[in-house]
């Protein structure tokens, strides 16, 4: 009988006896007649010892010279060892080779960013970058578990739309066959408002696109969102869903991820924080807090990184800013009806100087106020007919929000930059691999 | 103390007492001195009924009038009610029209396909639709759930993409800054071939498109499909793993959305078959069944959506065809070791004539052997280096395939075209809304 395969993460519900594994060489010593593999599956990292009560010493010296990331199937018995990373090892009985690795050229000293953008396919194997898409890979989870267990029907929003949600200079183009030119969506926003009036509660979840030339830590030309959407909610109850999901996903990932948030270093005590209420200020509030801090603003202008970075840094949890002046927001925020020239709406700020992961608002419902901003954001009335169609037809007071996944992952795992938040990041200077 | 807003699916938890329900008014009829509402919230319909208890005899007339679609707040009584499709009436005490509706477009009668796929942001919210598009996302929840059970790592591949997977006639293509033409991504399955060795188990589930100019039933330009890759498995494992996915998606559905499926009248009986193991056939003995039906195929011929309709009516649960000729598949695909113009690939057909919803396969992990693909097949080589990166740092042999979303869910809801197993889609011939 051959030993049963067995992943590395799902050593622990075995324990003992005889295994296999299956993986590659990610580092090797020997101390004399000793030789240490250090193999990982994917799925966690184990250390396998060969000693000469296993092999000769021409097979140690041959595992010695093993080179790294080579492909292997070994078989060996579990121990129990409290000192390794897993708390276990592996006494090698046999070492196959699957496939010698030629010289991996990621080591261990520092490379550019660059070099290993150009190597990303092989760069998603190091640990860091591994714990980082593993937490990404939760943090997606959660969302979904989230929203799902409330009663949200996912509904997918198109990808290649025939016009533009906020305006057309941002936006990647195409020939559609016949009919003229696409666009790659920016959002889903709109379509989920068709879809709120249709299923109560609804959410989308995909790729978003923004041709922009921003070369900042916080931009991708291609990044993942998910945009919930509820009829019959206000931006008050916008707001409360907001920090009950971002709570429940650095729960779940504190919970869940707590070797990858290890491997990457991250101080938790912040991420420990994140509980409901999150603090609300008004936009005016956060053009106070600007001043105080130095910054020259005036009400009306817009936040950049840098303003976002001081605002956040002044609280321990992520903060909402509502109440921005309607003119630097889009078209469809529905005005405060004490204040028209304030907006219903809010971003929300992580902490330790992350800035904006959620933008949010209430939407216009009146049909005739929306095609009054129509024509003062000077948008063609004809693409968006149908937009205006869900104000004709049984209109309702509605909110949602869209929450950005890179921006996410890259707070929660203490990253500079969005671009290591992202299997395969795309930014204006780079589309490959 | 006002009455709680309840939606309509969880009223069963709530069984009796005063409440609120918000929705849209879906159907209306009156007998004499009593005037029934149907309301629908997205979740559910429930029955209102107002009588002259709680309304005035003019309250009465003007509800009557309320027109189909208008949005509305209600406040009554529970009431079981065994013969209502839900089990509860309302017996209603008051009703605020939030919004009256304009005349609804969408009328019981028989409208053209172009005339509801153009009103497709409102023809959501018919029973049907809605109970397929409820589908999808339960089908969505299914595979999600299943492979992050099994200790899958979602890694989403880039929309954005320097190259061509299986060439560049079907592609869109779009101007990507300075670094020249993008194409939108046909598959994820390259980068799920890197993922897989550096997570073990993967999958990516995202949009693909395909810019083909067929019209048939089968076909979108923008579609959703679910893609798994698995390092040292082979393609039985594959296969294996197919039949389990599979059979768990349509026993979620018929667990979780019984409703759902009646008001689609689909008859759930071959839906209950869909258990492991599927047969298992070789592309030759596909190629027998053809011509014992009457076609006039050969060994080397493609199957259309006709043939697979042959095949698959001939088997009362899907069908999986294997080792098809490898001129007639990618350049990608394992040749089988024992007969070298066949690959170890194979396609899943569903029953009841649906055809095919997987592809899958074991792929090339030998260098040369990729390389040598590559030529015959005309691919440039450069375009894959980091492709065959895969295969010169610890190759394995490694499988996966990909499931269409919109051809499963077309299906399991017995629908006759994939136009409605999308929320919003996209054909040759359709990009609005
Ligand atoms: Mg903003
Ligand atoms: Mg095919």
């Amino acid at each position: 009988m051959s030993a049963p395969w067995v992943y590395i993460e799902d050593i622990p519900k075995i324990q003992e006896g005889e295994i296999e594994v299956r993986g590659w060489l990610f580092n090797k010593r020997s101390s004399g007649k000793i030789v240490f593999l250090i193999i990982r599956d994917g799925t966690g990292y184990i250390q396998g010892v060969a000693t000469l009560d296993n092999f000769t010493q021409d097979q140690l010296e041959s595992l010695e010279k093993i080179p790294i990331e080579s492909s292997l199937i070994v078989v060996g018995d579990l121990k129990k060892e409290p000192r390794a990373p897993g708390g276990y090892e592996l006494l090698l009985k046999s070492v196959n080779v699957v496939s010698y690795s030629e010289e991996y050229p990621i080591q261990k000293k520092d490379h550019s960013i660059d070099f290993l953008l150009e190597r990303r396919h092989l760069w998603i194997r190091s640990r860091k970058q591994n714990a980082i898409l593993r937490i990404r890979s939760e943090v997606v989870k959660a969302i979904r578990d989230f929203l799902d267990e409330k009663g949200f029907v996912l509904i997918d929003a198109p990808i290649l739309t025939p016009s533009a949600c906020e305006g057309t200079t941002t936006l990647f183009e195409l020939d559609y066959f016949d009919l003229g030119k696409a666009y790659l969506s920016q959002s889903g926003q709109l379509y989920m408002e068709a879809a709120c009036m249709a299923f109560g509660k609804v959410y989308c979840f995909g790729p978003a696109f923004r041709a922009e030339k921003s070369k900042t830590r916080r931009h991708l030309t291609e990044f993942w969102m998910v945009e919930p959407e509820m009829a019959f909610w206000d931006w008050q109850d916008n707001m409360r869903l907001q920090e009950e999901l971002v709570s429940y996903i650095v729960q779940r990932v504190l919970e869940k991820r707590k070797r990858e948030l290890e491997i990457l270093e991250r101080d938790t005590k912040p991420l420990e924080k994140v509980v409901p209420p999150f603090p609300r200020i008004t936009y005016r509030e956060a053009i106070e807090i600007l001043k105080r801090n130095g910054q020259n603003v005036e009400y009306g202008d817009d936040f950049g990184g840098d303003e976002e970075t001081i605002i956040s840094s002044q609280f321990d949890r992520p903060v909402f800013i509502h109440h921005y002046p309607a003119k630097i927001k889009p078209f469809y925020m529905q005005p405060d009806p004490e204040n028209p020239e304030e907006v219903l709406n809010n971003d929300l700020l992580a902490p330790e100087g992350y800035g904006e992961i959620i933008g949010g608002s209430q939407r216009i419902h009146d049909l005739k106020l929306l095609e009054k901003k129509l024509e003062e954001y000077n948008l063609p009335k004809e693409a968006f007919e149908w937009y205006l169609d869900l104000r004709r037809y049984g209109s309702v007071p509605h909110s949602g929000f869209g929450l950005g996944i890179e921006r996410t992952v890259a707070w929660i795992c203490g990253l500079k930059h969005v671009r290591e938040a992202i299997p395969f990041p795309r930014m204006i200077y780079r589309i490959y691999p």
